[in-house]
């Protein structure tokens, strides 16, 4: 796999994505940019193509939504299965995000939300059910994120 | 802290904002959950006000973008700092996610992207500066998402 | 499963039962609480239909019952086969507590009581013959038990 | 310390109280032992004299209740301090059973239950103000007891 | 098993040959206890009989002796094979000390000698054929010995 | 610390000794190595000033003797003091074995006999006060020992 | 840092080099690779200013050039130290290699070689007074290396 | 296995050669060692053939020559396949070091490098086909070596 070269107006598109990646739209980005919002919206869909971009999303705060449990299970898939089965435990009911982790144990770690431990123990059947060890059940109770200030907060600054 | 009571309306649009949060504008989310726009945008309002949604995010393919080096810091810090660190935290270059964990030891989460080891150092050189004591660090591959399939996806496919 | 609402006299008449829920008899709760024994006793009939309520248990120290080992074997079984061999664990002669643990590994914990280590031995083994697997067996010294403080004692100290 | 030397009358009671110790009174267990109720009750007074038998509880399942959360904190202290901090840690509103433990790590577990993370933030925050080190914090889904059944069935089924 | 009741004299005789198993023969025990030699000599005969005396042996320094590895494998077995196989492996050339553990995983430690890593390799070949498990091989480095202190010193000082 | 250089007689007397260092008198270990008893007490001498021999020990069988609880200690120390609290913690009353272990963590086990819960916190206490690290209190159940096979059965059979 | 772009005659000395870095001598390597001899001293002068190669060395065999015992040290030290202990570690008598690992915990291994247990204790006791925690003792028995094959292989067999 | 005695010409030999195997050149050695460079020939084909010396190899800055992932992969494998599977695995693409350990589990430590995660899966999913059990990916930063301090620095300071 071959990085994509980003040059300075990619950066600048993704960190003002990461900002606010629903109500910053082209034209604002192409003003802080510096480049014409078609330019923006060409860029963006480059960027989708290269799999650089994969989705919006929401950040929800699931507790406040009445769903109290909010866990990452961590679990041990064979090295070779590992794709496969990240993408299968994408499919079952309360899975929110899966990430394949570089390691021998403990290779896989799948969100999931629930409003009670009945949700969990069944999400937790499903995912044994396709041959997924799971090690630990981790509860979240805060999620913060905010840009990677390595793409181009100075674009921006300059712009 | 009382969870939000969330009605089918709410359900709904979190359920569109989760499969697209940027194409999935005022006037479609309408469509699909059958009130008019001007609902979608004052329910989203208050959903944000609520603290239920915080923020919309692009989901980045960091390895693809060049940054070959995305990593999850596995800490403990005392569960009475934890709050504070985890926002301090967040004001590293190169962060881009805290997760709290409910537990005593590795309670706190912290996603970090570099494009070589040194500036993998340089995080945790920083993480420790601030009195937090890493125990892993975790490669990621792949990260996967999809909507939190126990919100409106019915009252969509009724819409 | 929705959560039982419990009222000020629910929780008034579970907070004298943690209390002695031996020599706490109706009447006794009934005054406190300021209801007629009548009420004391429909409410804990409710309350243990409603499975909130699951028996009254003496606390004993087998220690000095000329037991001396008491002890908690940390176990892993598959999560859908959890609640059948938590049943059937409680069947070991020697077995006075099972709790499911929402984990992967270690997600049940068998509570036992013998005089020596033949004892022990023959409890492990048999945990063993159902499929069990033990990782710890970790010796209990003292326990000490008091009220959930979150039920009434508010309703009691203003009864 | 001495263990106490139970006999069969003694143990015929134990195995009756643990079945039900609210509805098993002193004439209904006279009558299965085989003596007086005035027995009983010297006996039972005796047991709780000796340390032997240290309270009567309701088994209460929390979840229903409405109490989401049940915990078992995993703790480690010092073990010239282990029996201080087991009775001071009982003072912490939401706890509801400690054990000392025989080892060096991991030598104290704390359960509590509460209706949030925040509940349970606020109880580990308190368990670390005391000094104690917090290693892991499992969840309990259900919990089953029965009677330890070395004491007296075979009094009670011969009598 | 009922323990063996231990009076004062067999108390002093085990002391005395905790300190010197081979030079402390039956007339110096004797005249330190206050009894006769032969008297040492049945209450010696019976101690081996009831399994509470298995032999005397010398404390040796194998790196002093030219086999610088002295090492505990550390092992899990099912334990209804546990007792079997701790004699089995006690058959194995450079095993010479083996002990049940009361646990699950880890629930056997096997101590053995060698001269060089090839002897501790078919050691531990040996331990897998078996059907042992090794988790960990430590290696030892001085190992000291002392009379257990609960047996009669007491009866010697004053004898 | 060069190694002793063992002979053949030394071997075929040390075999000997393992066997039964009690019985196996010099004249019965004489006959089978083919030397004189003589040889044999010098040799034994030379075997003990050279520090290969480190005393006598009879094997007990604790919990036989009436003691219950057998356990080791395991525990870590700067590697810098291990020689010292090794020493040290062999004058606590319960502790009858020391091993140095060559690791950073878990590098001394202690080896300890106690009759009840009390005895073994009483130990720990002291063990904590010399400012040993306590990780697990592991409790032994049955122990065998054997000869080390390296040593002269060759000589002795062909003798 | 910038990774060194290397071409294909880079790649074929490194693979030569890798194959035997005492015996190609510049001609052999030149011979196979296509290039003079001059060039090829020209540019292992360059790999060796840009820190790519960094010394030549025996691999050694210590158990059998009588030097028992070859451990790795596996460590924790602060990551803002981690380079400095680094270095200070090489400086310690028996030490032949250390690597930095990109980890909280465990991210310092050290490689030394002893004659025997004392030589391991002189070692770990400078380790400690450095301010190096040291977790295990990790005994390697035979070392096997190759040349990486991503390097000029191909050039090679093409040459 | 009987060691190689070694003399002070094999040590200072050998010194040299850990200084640099490839410029310290053989008349360079015999100069310092004070033997004719005939004398140092065949001592280092004695030491190749007594499989003391096993190869010369450059040390490599993986990360500097564009491969940014420079991994430890800690594995299990059965003893008796330990061997067998060492030699195998170093067959795999990218693969650059093994080492076995002596130990029961993360008996097998394998070295490799890649520039991307694709490539370390590659490799994780071969060795995962061998039947090695992958624990850990360990990343590396910096690899320092030096001389084995034991060996003649003292012949060659005399010399």
């Amino acid at each position: 796999m071959v990085p994509h070269e980003l040059d300075e107006v990619d950066r600048g598109i993704l960190h003002m994505l990461q900002e606010d990646a629903r109500n910053n739209v082209a034209s604002t980005i192409a003003e802080e940019v510096g480049v014409s919002p078609n330019t923006v919206r060409n860029r963006m869909e480059r960027l989708e193509k290269a799999g650089i971009i994969n989705g919006y999303h929401p950040q929800i705060d699931y507790e406040r939504a009445g769903y109290q449990l909010h866990v990452v299970f961590v679990c041990t898939v064979p090295v070779s299965d590992r794709k496969r089965l990240a993408d299968e435990s994408l499919g079952i009911e309360g899975v929110i995000k899966v990430c394949e982790v570089l390691s021998g144990h403990r290779n896989l770690t799948i969100e999931a939300v629930g409003s009670d431990s009945d949700d969990l123990t069944a999400i937790a059947e499903r995912l044994e059910a396709l041959g997924i060890e799971i090690h630990d059940e981790r509860f979240l109770k805060n999620v913060r994120t905010q840009p990677f200030n390595h793409f181009g907060a100075d674009v921006i600054e300059d712009g």
